[in-house]
């Protein structure tokens, strides 16, 4: 069944705001098996949102529209949708102000939504998608099943799911890459096979294989490290914290997150972690020496069970005929155990080669500590 | 004169992408005095594309897309608009493979862009902008000035906006707050009074006033501390390394950023800072006391000039009646003199705390470091 989502607000379409809306709502529908066939952005004014509501109704029995509900314009966007339809039930907005709508007539509705991204994902989750399962119930619905691969490149995988695909041809997959990280969707109408080509995926890729809720392998990490009461301590140079901010921006990492040394500077390394001028200055900063002194200062300095160092050239400058921008040189650590250290090629602009390497670093720690495997030596 | 943006592909239909490129597009054109009317995306349909095409077409002179370019189906999305015009420039994609179009008709014209964003921005601003500004320049270019004050909520600069206002009833007014900072848009068509409207703005908010390109305080601070060559080291717990990963995400940061001491637990606040455990006993890890001794540890252990210490409840978790959580301790501290030390309610939801603290403690770097205020005592 199609869908439609409608935005509606002029600090999107001035560039203020980025419609994050419309790819959350997109991404629940598809995994509630409706189609998602258009997304729309209209400017706060009556006669656009009455007409595009219009236009989405005349091709889709279900339209999700998200803002212009707030005090001053709510009657704008409310009023646009009582003039198509009939009865309206309101949606409970369990954090901010505005309250939501689904409104219906046979066999067509539409859903008002606050624009408000984690106030509307809430109204959404509790309200809305209750209310939609329940008034348009799909007689077979499409089912999905989403896994992940960490440190795997989508050549790494593709001749595999081109098997899988031949194996399976009822079924669709997908393949959807993000810096260091994989997302595989399986979709199709039955469960038992989709259970198998997950199975196949898991057996094939068994040490790079994760799940998660946010389909993130910091989430994953996070999970395990609670789960087997094991602690982290980092140390951070070209990724000036970004590591440690992806862990601490979950719940509960105290449990397990005993801190990070951002060792920016050369004098940082030297005087909070022991690395030696002498190898600083034979190695440089971007040197397996360097990043395995940074591992042993973290045990020395520390009690954490893991550790993960990292010293690298995110550029743009700095870049040498040897190490040219975009080096890294990630180390993973286990007390009293060996230090997995490797250099590898992160992509070169100075934000991917940041997240590259913070997704390859804990997908490295998660191996370690889930499969006891080595990842870069 | 109006414009329409439509990205294709069925992945942002599916919610794996956010459609950022809207976003980007629409503050660029209406900062050269364009009119954004509605962004749409549609699946990876000939159909489809083609009757959105011509849709848009209809009701915009400009048509601009992203995405589709890619070597699949790259006849898919230029086949479309093909059909439509007669007369193809092609566009320069200086990073990726996927090149873009700029076609045209008398009076009207689409661009057809690729979907990566990193290579679209560089390809509009390099070859599409100036081919618009050619092909459909603007007898009165609405003016844009773009200010943004650090610290302050929109109620406290409302007032003096609705003064401005009833002054310059000509021009526009626009507000957009964001975790900490506002962003203050005058637009109008002339430049004299535009250009007294940010004088005024600056006059009366003259410490909290900055313009950087991206609107970001990381970004003006950034530039502050390399043209006044001071140093800054910093002591993060509750945004576990946040402040840090946005400074250093700045190429050239390592001309003063030294490192940050991540200390999220106890004792690394004691090891690595000297924090004494009678102080985190007794006045709690999110304390004045304790925030004070985390800045004097950096400034014992590195030769930093500034630091920011943090340390807070980020939640949802870990709240008290005394300390709900929100409560935040930041301290700003510049070598040998005194420290700026207060206690501030962030927001309630973990994510918006964390970002709301690391863009207070680093507007309050700024306003110490350019005008030796504070801002917490």
């Amino acid at each position: 069944m199609d869908v439609e989502i409608i935005a509606i607000g002029s600090e999107v379409l001035e560039g203020h705001t980025v419609n994050t809306n419309a790819a959350f709502l997109s991404r629940e529908l598809t995994l509630m098996g409706y189609e998602v066939k258009r997304h729309s952005v209209y400017p706060d004014q009556t006669e656009a949102i009455e007409q595009g509501f219009r236009d989405a109704l005349s091709r889709a029995p279900l339209v999700i529209s998200t803002g212009g509900l707030g005090p001053t314009i709510d009657d704008l966007t409310r009023g646009a949708a009582r003039n198509i339809f009939d009865q309206e039930i309101p949606l409970t907005n369990s954090i901010g102000a505005a309250s939501g709508s689904f409104i219906h007539a046979p066999h067509q509705a539409m859903n008002l939504l606050t624009g408000v991204p984690r106030e509307m994902e809430e109204m959404f989750r509790n309200e809305a998608k209750p209310q939609i399962a329940r008034y348009f119930p799909l007689k077979h619905p499409r089912l999905c099943r989403v896994s992940s691969l960490c440190l795997l490149k989508e050549v790494e995988v593709d001749p595999f799911l081109r098997e899988l695909q031949s194996k399976f041809p009822e079924n669709e997959i997908g393949i959807y890459p993000s810096q260091g990280s994989l997302l595989i969707e399986f979709s199709g109408l039955h469960a038992s096979p989709l259970d198998e080509m997950v199975a196949a995926l898991q057996s094939r890729f068994s040490t790079y294989f994760f799940t998660s809720p946010s389909h993130k392998i910091a989430e994953a990490l996070h999970k395990e490290l609670i789960a087997r009461s094991k602690t982290v301590a980092l140390a951070e140079s070209c990724t000036g914290g970004a590591i440690a901010a992806r862990l601490t921006a979950l719940a509960g990492a105290s449990r397990y997150f005993l801190g990070s040394l951002v060792v920016y500077s050369n004098p940082f390394k030297e005087h909070f972690l022991q690395v030696s001028r002498t190898t600083l200055e034979r190695e440089g900063a971007v040197s397996r020496k360097t990043v395995e002194a940074m591992i042993k200062g973290v045990f020395h300095e520390t009690s954490a069970d893991f550790a993960i160092a990292v010293s690298g050239i995110a550029g743009p400058d700095g870049g040498t005929a040897q190490k040219p921008v975009g080096t890294i040189c990630i180390g993973i650590g286990e007390r009293g155990r060996f230090i997995d250290i490797g250099t590898v090629q992160a992509p070169t602009d100075r934000a991917s080669a940041i997240e590259w390497t913070v997704q390859t670093s804990l997908g490295a720690l998660w191996r370690r500590l889930v499969h006891h495997k080595q990842t870069f030596s």
